[in-house]
């Protein structure tokens, strides 16, 4: 089988188990307050290039976006979003659930930009909607779609100058790093908080949230425990930060993991497939008819999302474990089928 | 080091991590539907001697309270706990921040009965306040003490008789079945919904949460998702519990743990210690004057509540990586300082 | 000035002040068991032909929506509206705010329909969305479009095939009843729950809430007093829903407020004015030159929406209240400033 | 029947009936934004002699509290209040509803104090409990006790100290003021937000929401919009407050409640019955025979409260429609059956 359904599908990384195996089989502080966190957070902190910010560990993408979002928002205070944004379409009412609207906009990327974070927000200027306050991006996009360096700044200028939060999503930055001009050490100049996923990229489980305004530091513990986001064995998320970013291991996988995407993105074109979206990142979606996906299936695995009667939308990703002969494989199928 | 601090300051159990690295490399299914899971449940099933039941395992004690509380309650209806549960006393409030209200009972030992629950349940009859449709309790409780298997009938009988459900937060639960005469295969006719810690008792992390009463099975998993509770990487959850429950693995560590806790016990008696709560469990309080209190904590890892301004509570938590020898250390130093 | 701004800038009708006025000087019972409010029920019961279903006054609309749709859902259920729903678009997130999502679907003239409820169903069959449960409907809509019996049969209809609550938000229930085939009598078995506005309609201030179907009657009284809605002299509510229904008051005072509407917008439409929603009912939508808005404002009054550069929408509001006169001269300025 | 069942069981004050009625027919703006609420917030600044407070009406007292008390608190944000306060034990757990935790202090009197605030506050400084925020007291208590003003001022220096609000509940305030050493004046320098509550003293229903800090101004338009707590036609509730302030009319009704409790007090004791709680305001409560009941509540009315089997706790309330014959018809009746 070749595995295209998503980038969570191994174990971790071999230098990330490796790194678990070492942990003190007792003794360990609970709660995140052991030496693994803290010397995680501090390789984090050197890469950022910035010694003043905040670093949570978290279990998952999810859990990360709510303590990310809405640990400090006042309750009538809303957030925007793309409306194919994961946190709009895929969390199962996550956002809304502690109380707070998503202000929705409409995109044909994936992308917020500057002119319709503006119109979005004059929109909701009477007392009778909330008031914006956070708007949500991710790096990359629900479509696989990247934004440029230029683009968050200019995203990040308009949100001060309305007095609004920034937060990049970084579920999948490894990739995003790899797949933008966005350098490491950028992020905290561009964005009021992000997070460097974890579980797509080499760890067992663990989003690492940094949090660059001292605004939504504020009591971050208190909520994450409200939340049920503190993991007693805290300890264990350090040590797989640390596997990730001692030596360089995090970005590298992120590289190869685009580089995977270019190689495939590059024979589905020559192919002369039919992209949903534009790839530009470890998602590539295509459009295919209906009638050939239960042959394609058979071995290779992605996901399929509805598109018409005929055709439906197929969705490829590939993480450092993709091989380029699985690729073949899949362009392989394809022919055949075709 | 002799470390009575927690029961959460290991890594995992050998045999848990050694599964773990056998799962596959590769082509893993997501959020809990692999086979893993899949036989980490039914290994449970065959304990439980029921084959009806749910399983949903979730990363921690908090969050498995969270879920298990509150997924499937309206509005208006609220939960009776004990006031010094844990959801009540150290989670932040995390029961409110879903709009729950819990109303709590005073108690000397940490237990609710059928007689305090009907008195608390007879005060909530009007409209002005919450509808009572949970009860909650911890096998074992915050203070160390153990339900018998009579007591939680009768406490459960009450619950149905009043149309409410009974929770047993079972993060200590290997050791509650270690201490008690209630048995495994007892747990799904006692209570409508129930948690078997394994963060606490050789897992790296995770909590089984086991749903007896069709009525919370509800779009429970849909539940999870909007609370951030379902991880990507579900089957690292399936293997550690498979390693726990094929050979009996699970309750041997709650033995261990609780033999600990009697040897400690035992000894603590017969120096004459003054006890805060009756020591039925592997945690074990003890009152000590404040004084003494820095010299007893060289060579001894404790935790320390406020009591008096003369005496403080120290916890003394064993786990199954406590040893025979800590356990005479500590002793000794009790002895040497006294 | 020509009054269009609104239908609810009046006192109230000179009947329901009256009735108010004769309520018990002292001794009156409380929150809603008075004599008044028994004899309210009464009446309307007696208008909706059905003995069977509770009714509960409420202060407002948004408290209204609040409790006719939050108090009886799961915390994983969600609610489908069009995203030109009172509740979606003028609220300040009151829904989300009691943490449930409002699934929206676009629309041309603000109405759903058997078909785009059944598509954005669909599109919610997955674990990682809310589960839909209830259908917001208003009658009259935001646009002033109007359901006829038939339309809301159809989409009722498809909420039972689809195991999910209708309910229509009936603010403007009493120009909905004048303005469409529905008759009050059909309103119980053309959903599960719906709203009588008085605050629009005659009253100083008052919703009537009619809850047909059982599942959401349970436990309204106590969600609507930790909603806050529930009045302590809920004696005023009742007298004042007694002068409303007791002679036909209701629907006398929603027929003129259409009639007027008809007027108006047959007036309109021969001025050859372009209507922004067809005209239906007592909210009239037109577009009109940005710059002859500020003349036009002279002496009339309505409410201005942002449409383009050049144009805006105006919406003009007729109640009883409103007279020919207003009518012929807006129309008269209208023609002055052309 | 002798009244004593409740302070909110007429209509309103002539005076405000009259004042209503004078209400413009038609074209009053909505929402609050009228000359009638204009004229009534400066008399109440006229009144507190500070301009720069915020003034909110509102249509009860449990939405009052949940507008006042939840507006500006983040998420992990508590509430410190008595057990008995009326947020705790009579509103359906409303405060709970919006997610935040009420951390209870047990009292005899039904008072908090500066001891029992640094208590509960020092209980609360892990990142395992909620961040206190904010203060509830109320004037008068639940238990009919009435703060001096020393003891207020004291509470205050004390949530100072701890970065805490003030809120008073003044559901019942003109008694409070007449009961107590407390002048109107004193209000705004004592607590960062209170209520003067209207339905209780003359109006038909409605609290004016004084808002001193200006942290807890914020968007609470927005807020109040959310919680369906504004109300369209606004102006009648300004029209109220402006007859009730403009000649002092609130304070002459709060006088002559508390004159007839004293009335009624003095009375009771002289006859030797024992008192619940010590009687300083418009809220009696005594200790009977669980036997008696029945025959008092003959051509008495009165509200009855659990307490042993023998005795009971009965209520009677006065407010300024008691008359003194009412009070010693119920005097009569109580040695009668004596």
């Amino acid at each position: 089988m070749n595995v295209f359904l998503n980038d969570y599908n191994d174990l971790c990384h071999e230098r990330v188990l490796e790194r678990i195996t070492e942990v003190n089989p007792k003794g360990n502080v609970g709660y995140g307050f052991d030496t693994y966190t803290d010397r995680a957070k501090k390789l984090i902190k050197r890469d950022l290039k910035r010694e003043d910010v905040e670093i949570e560990f978290l279990s998952g993408g999810t859990i990360a976006n709510i303590i990310a979002i809405t640990s400090n928002l006042m309750p009538y205070e809303g957030i925007i979003a793309a409306d194919s944004g994961h946190i709009n379409a895929h969390e199962a009412g996550s956002i809304e659930a502690t109380g707070k609207k998503i202000e929705t906009v409409a995109t044909e990327d994936g992308k917020l930009n500057s002119l319709s974070i503006r119109k979005k927000y004059s929109q909701l200027s009477e007392e009778f909607t909330v008031s914006p306050k956070l708007v949500y991006i991710s790096q990359t996009t629900e479509l696989g779609t990247v934004y440029s360096l230029e683009e968050i700044k200019d995203i990040y200028a308009t949100c001060k100058e309305l007095d609004c939060y920034l937060y990049i999503d970084g579920a999948r930055m490894a990739v995003g790093l790899a797949a933008s001009d966005v350098q490491v050490e950028d992020l905290c100049s561009i964005c009021d908080i992000f997070t460097l996923g974890g579980t797509k990229n080499g760890a067992i489980y663990g989003e690492a949230l940094v949090i660059v305004n001292d605004a939504l530091k504020k009591n971050i513990r208190r909520y994450m425990k409200q939340r049920g986001a503190v993991l007693a064995k805290g300890f264990i998320l350090g040590a797989q930060f640390e596997a990730l970013f001692e030596d360089g291991l995090y970005y590298e996988l992120g590289k190869t993991s685009y580089e995977r995407s270019i190689h495939l993105a590059q024979s589905l074109r020559d192919m002369g497939v039919k992209f949903y979206a534009e790839p530009q990142s470890n998602q590539v979606f295509i459009l295919y008819p209906t009638e050939k996906i239960q042959g394609l299936a058979e071995n290779n695995s992605f996901e399929v999302s509805p598109y018409s009667e005929d055709e439906k939308i197929l969705r490829f990703v590939t993480s450092y474990r993709t091989t380029p002969e699985e690729i073949d494989n899949l362009i392989a199928d394809l022919k055949k089928i075709n």
